[in-house]
């Protein structure tokens, strides 16, 4: 399958890299082809459709597919990721059954809506609300930064069901579709990069959503229920980098074996040598800890110090190798006649989301507290 | 002086950063209102209509409209850089009566045209040539990444006019105007950042330059004329990342005073401090020497060791201290709401010209070599 | 006099430093020479018999010192130092007429006596008590890390005088005859680096000090008088590591340019190169900024976040400076026949007394709060 | 096994780190414990009396000892590495029956003699000659830095046969005994740190070696031999910085869980915490990089890129660790009472041998062009 993957990535996304920047949205018979190949249902269980892989080959394969531009990865992401992984963790029969299916085959396109203004880092301050009215709940609040918002059918939502609980115990998480009354997505947002993944707010006023599509049927298990997807979503974060990391010191290698100065290739120049030394220690170093946080994740269902590692560790070692590639093309890594730029703007994302660094650096810290018997605040 | 100076950049200047950015050029009121200020001279002698500020008056200067967006600068900075040292430093009388006055009160709109597509840090592979022709020079080649190109009235140009010697010594510069038959500038470059301030090719085809448009008069004298102009050039640049930190590190305190997490202001947890507290640190030491070079150069008319060294430490501060403001606000570092996202991108820039790091720590070595008597390869 | 000293740590100092590092002290003819040339009084005004220097010319002095190993400068330092500036500023007119003159001289050797084993960073919660008992103090507790203690006439001690208060508030200063019974100072420590400069525990059980003996006549009045003297403290730490950085820095150069690989002078390598052109670069930024710190202090009293920044930035340049240094020398840079392993223990201090380097970055974030109006926890 | 090495580790040598530390030896005990437990043979074939662990089982094996002093290891290290190496890989069946039993069993102990005072990372330019002599090779020369010497019976010692042909290829190996006439060991070196590993210089004055001692019988096939045993060196290297930054890093958490300042352990706060979790997370990198290496030198028999990634990066961060570490302990990780401060000493040397990070980074900047058909000079 890797084989394929890779053929893919250089025949039919490489190529439209630009076509995505300049438009901001991937090509439709991209989108198809993806869902042709069986993108949408990557960690979906075979009996709903999917594949089921493990982290491990999860993490091969967002590494293969991220030496191409990180948009593409979006359009099937949350389909993967913590909005239909709730689903499978916690969803009830009838909800995995209607869901489930429809999510592997790319039928419908998911988004998971948790950060709003008020709560980045800090989710367990949400005030999303979603009060009980009959058979329904009804939601009110603002959600901000929701990747694939603008083009998502379904979105997974946490929002606060008891009032009197605060913190995470009172978050419950919901499906509600797109066409529900009341909801309203906003302008895609301007942003520094990963363009062609739109981001906007998603607004609630008075959305009513049937009961029965409160996840798992039980109130307040919202949050456990996201925690246990964290893991897979950090080591994927982790490929990722990994991926993006590894296409810029392709193009620098061979940028640097082409471009003279004085005389020379400038990779015959120490000073570049060195840059691209560094940038492949640090590729080789994320990719084999963030194959051996899946592998642990794969037996033991938990790794959670590993994963935050891993996403932490990764997704530095981008920006640096990012920031060692433009100065390796000099002038040239900073005008979009080369994507060096582009993929300069993109990498940034990837120490802010799923946990900024300093949130990491936190979760680590704790996890090798409490494995020694020692509480951390 | 700095008063007025301090109250143009928050009245005038960045109220319309956004529209700057959004529209790629700086308002023509703004220039007008630069050019009634004397920005366009502050580097030229009084004799010719310029104020004629030491470098240490200069670098002040720099460090306070820096404290705006740098497309701001480059409007009057060729003016007062390179290419109008030049003339001052090594033109004829002649030439100093005629282009001195109108590039000092901004009649005449200046760019400096050095890099080519295969001479970036090796200036000496120059390949654009000026053959004498009885009383002209004959002008050919492409020059790359020319700032202000698209705005320019007139250029300082760096050609080959002795073929048969390699390197620096037979290069030559002239003043050209951009009316002249042949020449052509390209369409401005897309490019990470600095929006507002316009690069681009300029084409030399068969351009005809009157002799008495060879500075000095005299034949090879460019790149020693160059070479001391480079100290300013530096210095100015440094002076400009002194300002931009601090402008960044301004917005991230204001943000992380405000922004509230987990029940208090983030500025409050010890990691964002130990942020704040780096850039502080680092954009103090690249004031002091960045001042420390500017008093060495006014003393001294050379400052080789001090302004590289100057350069490369305050551009390199200003990108660390860029990543961190981006970590500080997080998501808001990446969406164009806030503009932190294009600080973080006009930030890169300063690495990579007027000697990109790799270049300067070059230079560096050889001279604490040099002034201990070694010579360094 | 700055070409004074400079002739005495080139021939008198450098060529002793190993026979301070073997012999764990320094040799009493140095002592006696630094006497004789007025080092113990630099900082006590002229009328008791100092010189007065400013902190900028006490800076200046202490980079040149410190060209040389540390031990030197603890010798007379602590004369200088926040023992006699307690005195100097807050004596009373007997205490400063009793002891300032013998402290310049050099008659008498002080020490500084804060730091307990529980109380390091956090030096509100001291615990060594000085009771009341008709005209005398009784002092009870155990201070540790006391530099020069082994060979100390005097000690300037904080201890609590006023048990109900916690923190800052109850603690004050005494000025302790080290010969007064009950007061034992411990074996000397083995540690990393510094030999030569020797720290001890001293220990004070039922050790009665005369009331006249209390700094300034008035109880609680112990730190508010240390925090006077902290930002000069900082501020010569700073000067001290731009100076061993300096050292470093010479010592690198040299060997680089004698040391032949490959055919060539390893200074002829960029990764060498870039090594030195950083250590270079740091030491200017480090040096302007200590300066400036120290004109600030001068002319405004006060400069905590200038004191607390250089400090900080200078002890960090000076372990980065030493550890490339190491590099450079390779192999002969673990060995003992070269002074840079030497070097590279001694400069590790930097970063963990007078404030560790991440209690500065604390001190420095709150100031850049409190100077916006932003209160920092 | 591997829970009988952590015993062995656990309760007999690190209760007696500190002795090692203080005698500059390591007890004999402790040296026929090894021995029983089979030490010396590790990797030496079992057909010779060793246990032939793959390169991934060697480099668990070194990640277990190294939570010890590394002075440890070097008691049987030399057995199994390039020394014996050279023997089993070229040796010729008479030297391998003749040898590898008894270094397998530590009957004999045995040093590698490469490094001379003007080649360090320049092997190529070895100056120890050995001139064919009837059916003797007679050697003079200098050996430097040779781990081991004092102790060792034999050693592997590289010699140039060829005069007229510079560089590597005119080296040959032999195997001479310690008591070979006109071979002298120097007195052992002082060093930075690796106290109990004694280090000296080697001095062949007309040492006669029988020709049946030259390694696999034919000259000029030294070099080659060596670099056949260099990835496995250095991923043995990067596998102790594993070890050795484990154990600093437990120390740390420890310490950190218990010291309290301000009212609480230094471990509730997060500029303690961040340095915790970067040290785990770069563990962790190195961990996992190290092993993949491992597991590619098994699979491929080669591993240049991989091993000397894994050395440059384990090492780099072994000493940031240790660094930080330092930095929690405070003033304690500055005095002999704590191991941090030997710990910090230890850590230094293991970026200079092997290979140092200059030079590992040119080789994997080799690798990375050679792999794209990129002749990088």
């Amino acid at each position: 399958m890797m084989d394929a993957i890779e053929r893919f990535v250089r025949e039919d996304l490489i190529p439209r890299e630009q076509e995505v920047e300049d438009t901001d949205r991937v090509p439709d018979e991209i989108i198809e082809a993806m869902k042709a190949q069986g993108f949408f249902g990557l960690s979906i269980a075979p009996e709903y459709g999917g594949s089921g892989l493990s982290a491990e080959q999860q993490a091969r394969f967002q590494m293969a597919i991220s030496l191409s531009s990180p948009a593409f990865r979006y359009v099937y992401s949350s389909n993967l990721g913590i909005g239909s992984r709730a689903i499978s963790l916690d969803g009830t029969p009838e909800q995995k059954a209607e869901f489930l299916p429809r999510l592997a085959s790319g039928e419908l396109i998911g988004a998971f809506a948790l950060t709003e203004p008020s709560a980045g880092s800090d989710a367990g301050s949400l005030k999303t609300r979603a009060d009980r009215d009959g058979d329904h709940y009804v939601l009110n609040g603002t959600k901000r930064f929701i990747t694939n918002a603008p083009r998502a059918d379904v979105f997974t939502v946490m929002a606060r069901t008891d009032q009197s609980k605060p913190g995470a115990s009172g978050v419950s998480a919901f499906i509600v579709d797109r066409n529900t009354p009341g909801l309203t997505v906003g302008k895609p947002e301007k942003k520094m990069g990963h363009r062609g993944s739109q981001i906007a707010d998603v607004i609630f006023e008075n959305v009513r959503v049937p009961a029965e599509r409160l996840i798992g049927g039980e109130e307040g298990r919202g949050f456990r229920t996201a925690m246990k997807t964290l893991d897979h979503g950090r080591i994927n974060i982790a490929a990722m980098g990994v991926g993006m990391a590894q296409r810029l010191l392709d193009e620098a290698v061979a940028y640097a074996g082409e471009r003279q100065q004085f005389g020379k290739a400038i990779i015959d120049f120490q000073l570049i040598q060195g840059m691209l030394a560094d940038s492949e220690t640090e590729i080789q170093a994320a990719r084999a800890m963030t194959l051996a946080a899946a592998r642990q994740l794969d037996l033991t269902r938990t790794a959670v110090k590993e994963a935050a590692a891993a996403k932490y560790f990764a997704s530095e070692m981008l920006c640096r190798v990012a920031d060692r590639v433009v100065q390796v093309f000099g002038g040239a890594g900073y005008v979009a006649d080369y994507p060096i730029e582009r993929m300069y703007r993109d990498a940034r994302l990837l120490r802010l989301y799923e946990g900024t660094s300093q949130i990491l650096q936190i979760v680590i810290a704790r996890a090798i507290g409490s494995e020694r018997g020692i509480r951390v605040a």
